[in-house]
Formats: C-alpha cells, sequence, structure tokens
C-alpha cells in the first residue's frame, strides 16, 4: 500500500500552492508587476540570493523585502527608474516538491525555474535558472506566500535587475 | 479552510487537461504529426500569433485553422513540402492553470512552453517560447482542444515553420 | 462523463510518481550524488541512450547500470575521478504522462526534460534535452525506480558525463 501523509487541512493543498507559483510566475510574464507584492502576506520575507551565496549561509541577497510595504515601493520604483530596454520574461516552472513543515501553518516547498528573456527585437537568451523554496499559507482559505527565497544558480547577475522574479 | 471551486462534471478535470497538453507536446516531439488533428474537436480553432499582435488585439496569425479538416489538409502539406534539414523538438511545458470559464461546456486554461529544436548533426537551440491559452472540452469521455492559442514571445519568427506547436 | 482508469492500489499514485522524478533531478541539482542509487529498486536498470539509438532498437548505450551496486560503484568512480572544472545543473521536468503498464506491480510514465548546466564562473548553457521513459515500482510503500531509460535528443554528448541525468 501506498504511504502518504496528506496536508493538514488548514494549510493550502498541494494543488493550490502550484496554483499560487504558476499565477505568480504568470503575472510576471504579463508584466503585470503591480500584482506581485499581493501574492505574498502582510509580513512576508522575499528575498533573492545566489546558490553560492545560500549555500555559505551568507545574508547577502540581491534583493530583500521583509514586509509587503517593502514591496509596493520596489513596485512604485520600479515604475519610475524604467529606463531599460522593453522586454519580457518567460518562467518556466518545475514540478513542486512539498518538504518537511518548518511551522505548523504553512506548507514548506521546492521547485526549480528556468526564465528566458525576449527583447523587444525578438532575440532571446536564457537568463537565469534557480530555485524557489517557499513557505505558504492560507490567507482567508487562499494561498499566500509567507516567505519565497529565490536561489540563483549563477553568480553573473545582471546587474540591471529591477523586477522580481 | 481551502477555498476551492471544482470543475463541472462534464468538463475534464485539471489532471485531464494537463495529460492532453502533455500527450500533444509528446506527440510533436515523436514527428507524429498525422496524430495532431486527432487532439481537436471538429470545429476547433487552431491559431499561433505573437504577443505583440495578440495583445493589441490584431487577428494576424501565423497559422490558422478553424476546423479539424484544415489540420488534416495541413499535415498533408506538410508530408509533401518537407524540404527541410531532419531536426526534432522538446517541448517544455509549465504546470497548467484552470481560468475562469469562456463557456459552460469548456475548461478554459494556460500553460507557458519552451521549446528547444535540435538539428541532425546534435545543435541544440531555443527555437520558441509563449504560452498555449487552451479551451478544452470533453467528447465521448475524452479531453479535446475546442481552441488553442498558441503565443510566441518573439516577434523573430523562423520562417521555415510549417510544423504546429 | 470522464472516462478515467484509476491506478491499482498496490502501484504509486500520479503524484508519488511525479514525486519521484522530480526528488531524484533536485539531489542531483544539489550534487547529492550519493543519494542517487536510494532512488532504485536493488535490481534496477539505469540506461542512458540517444534518441538515434533508441529509435533504431540499437543495445549501445552512453551509461548501462543493471542493478543498484552498479550504480553505487559508479558514485565511487565519481568521487575518485572528479577532475572537472566545478559546475552544476538545473533539471527542468515536465509533467509526467502515465502511459500503458508494461507489468502488473509498476507503473510506465514518460516525461520531458531540459537541463541547464552552470560552471562556475558564472556561465550558463542548455546542456541537454530529452525524455525519461520510467518503470516505477512501490517499495515498502515507497515510489523507486525499476527502470529509467534516459532518452537524449542530440547525438553529441559531452564526452565528460560522468554524472547520472
Amino acid at each position: 500500500m501506498r504511504k502518504i501523509t496528506p496536508l493538514p487541512l488548514d494549510t493550502p493543498s498541494h494543488e493550490m500552492v502550484t496554483d499560487l507559483i504558476v499565477r505568480y510566475a504568470h503575472a510576471l510574464d504579463d508584466g503585470q508587476i503591480d500584482l506581485w507584492p499581493g501574492f505574498f502576506t502582510a509580513s512576508a520575507l522575499y528575498h533573492i540570493t545566489t546558490r553560492e551565496n545560500h549555500d555559505q549561509g551568507l545574508p547577502i541577497g540581491i534583493i530583500r523585502c521583509s514586509s509587503r510595504g517593502m514591496m509596493a515601493d520596489r513596485v512604485k520604483a520600479f515604475h519610475t527608474a524604467n529606463i531599460f530596454e522593453p522586454h519580457c520574461y518567460n518562467h518556466m516552472i518545475g514540478p513542486v516538491v512539498i518538504g518537511p513543515a518548518k511551522s505548523a501553518d504553512a506548507v514548506s516547498s521546492r521547485c526549480n525555474f528556468q526564465i528566458v528573456r525576449i527583447m523587444e527585437d525578438g532575440r532571446m537568451d536564457l537568463f537565469a535558472s534557480g530555485k524557489y523554496l517557499d513557505e505558504i499559507v492560507l490567507e482567508g482559505g487562499v494561498a499566500k506566500f509567507k516567505e519565497r527565497i529565490v536561489i540563483l544558480d549563477s553568480r553573473n547577475i545582471d546587474i540591471l535587475i529591477v523586477v522580481p522574479l
């Protein structure tokens, strides 16, 4: 017989976790950066770092927001500073695996990503690869990120990154 | 508690939707283009366009078939005109998200794709990225595309495209 | 109504199959090659080949292990011979499709992969694409590979491959 441990009913289901992660990616692909903070709880942590820094336990990150308010500020700054060549992204998200819970109310999950960037003239390149380590909770029956750690595989970061990943 | 709206029983389940989309991709990866029309209903719409044209509401497309018969004709033409260097594809499909239903009998879904092309000498490149917007129905208990809109991220289309995506 | 054939209860569920395949990929991405043999049954077959050889029914492979013991030997050799520039991988796994069962106790599945390689200096490239054809069984309630055939799309194999895919 199959050994299965179902997720507690007061946490998001596996399907809800995947759904949240993919809607987030689609919103960014569509350039709807204004929607971005709404995927998080009010006191959520959002952190982009590299594999190298993460493995060494270094707290240094490329972006670090410790509340939804900081994310909203970032969105405002993005609209002001948007001086770049127009481009868009295509997030490919791998199947999501549920890990051991780090707290009673949240589901811990992990998935890979590979992001393609498309410039206005049509050039495409592999922009970034890495993994998402997420803590996801239910808020009013809806799944939200309580924590999202974005770990980039490569240390070569395009210093123009201002968009969330 | 979780807020979930289950799909009506006379429409395909989430799992059936994903299954259809992935079997379609595998058939194309295997070069089994003859199977392609069979994934659609008789009066289905198949349309490839670019993000730019789609966002501007332009009806111009790269391929447009408004019935399964037109798709079958396209397959015939493909066999006749196949004068290209042999190559194959690898479709990477992202997790499928179910959107608000546009009609009572169909499930509306969206997923990303990134397609790698492999030439006979072994060269690989990222051929196309984009998203599928699908309307999927049950026909005799089996899921079929009633509509499949393929939206390419890049405006640089390889003009030799004759294969469906 | 939906036509669905559920998997027998003494075989892994669809979700367990996906979970096994993705944990395997994450372990390799993390460089935890020691975990690799543990994903297989004791008498499992692991085989890497090319699409060309596979389609022609040629038994020639790039790697072939016909037991978990052979896999453990391979891991040992890997630790001894690891003279390469440090690098890591990012496995993107497509949604898993269940095929017709080849034996009563196993689930047959297929999924695509696209693997990015990241060198220590940050360079990224598309390393390999292909598909996994798997036979997966329950062993003490836990899903394991009874057979894993890795079919690479390209015939251009980096001859330095010593890591499992």
